[in-house]
């Protein structure tokens, strides 16, 4: 029932799975919980949304850079204590969606108290977009049926945060495509749940 | 696995059953589709938002409201079809957080336009919390696990929202209520996640 488009994520994942299985093999010997990590990794983001915020983009940027080896790390430690680990799964995509949430709050209220409230409610778009992308997955998931199709998964979606943080002068235009990106990737997999369910 | 705690969604399911049922019939016989009526729902609440961003908080609860009916019958609707409809279900929670996004997002540009930011962020922190309530259900269900816990599932959230609207004096009271509440309840069920999954 399920198609395995090759994302971003995977690619990454692909590119770092030796070096990320040593570093979790070590931590787990360091006696380190992979849930501590998650939520280490949330703690840097509520850190880098603060600059953000401020308008200071290139400091939030390289803040959501150092937390980013966090993600995967959870995922090795909890893949080196060789026990299942659902919980672990749902804490990290539940974190997942506050992190995100967090970021997008952050840019609403930069634009916000410069008055700038078209950009605002961009803002607001992309994070109602980016939830419901994750929504739809985890939604279709309790139907038994894997969703991954979309352009603007959770990799994908940082990229373009960083970048647009990054690069002077992306930061409406990259705003602008994860306001309407995020939205059409829900739709997407929707109409990908459409065609897959009950038919 | 599941406990089943009575929520306030089941107490309004069970007054408004027989009747619901008749009109899901009677609608199903005039040919209309329940996606429609979940759309539809969903374009009410979009209406009920200008009011809600403008401060004309009473015609917004009046709105969403009258939407309210539709909420129901779309799924009555469906049973009076006799057939599996797990695509609309579907539909149904996806269109339900993008409601709950649009409503606090409209709550968030009232008071970002009176330079109120903490109310602002609360409105963002209730935007969060009621998103990753759904999101842990939704989640938890992609593994197996029935969660309903937590005081503040949709049809809470919408009650506290409507008193809010209506009383005078009650908005912020009730906006810090669904801020705190919503992110306890979030914490809550993934704290029945952890209990209930691989222990």
């Amino acid at each position: 029932m399920s198609t395995h488009p090759i994302t971003l994520t995977d690619r990454v994942r692909a590119l770092t799975s030796r070096f990320m299985q040593r570093a979790g093999a070590f931590l787990h010997r360091l006696g380190i919980h992979p849930d501590v990590i998650t939520i280490a990794g949330l703690v840097v983001v509520v850190i880098a949304a603060v600059p953000i915020a401020q308008g200071d983009h290139p400091l939030g940027a390289l803040l959501l850079v150092l937390g980013l080896p966090l993600d995967a790390l959870d995922g090795a430690v909890a893949r080196a204590m060789e026990r299942k680990d659902r919980f672990g799964g749902v804490l990290d995509s539940t974190l997942d969606r506050y992190a995100d949430g967090i970021i997008f709050a952050a840019l609403a209220y930069f634009f916000a108290v410069r008055d700038e409230y078209v950009y605002f409610l961009l803002a607001l778009a992309a994070l109602n977009g980016s939830f419901v992308v994750s929504y739809v997955r985890a939604r279709a998931g309790e139907a038994d049926l894997s969703v991954k199709v979309g352009l603007f998964s959770r990799m994908e979606r940082l990229a373009v945060l960083l970048i647009m943080f990054l690069i002077p002068g992306l930061l409406i235009p990259g705003l602008i495509l994860l306001a309407v990106g995020t939205n059409i990737s829900a739709v997407q997999r929707l109409w990908y749940v459409r065609r897959h369910l009950d038919r």
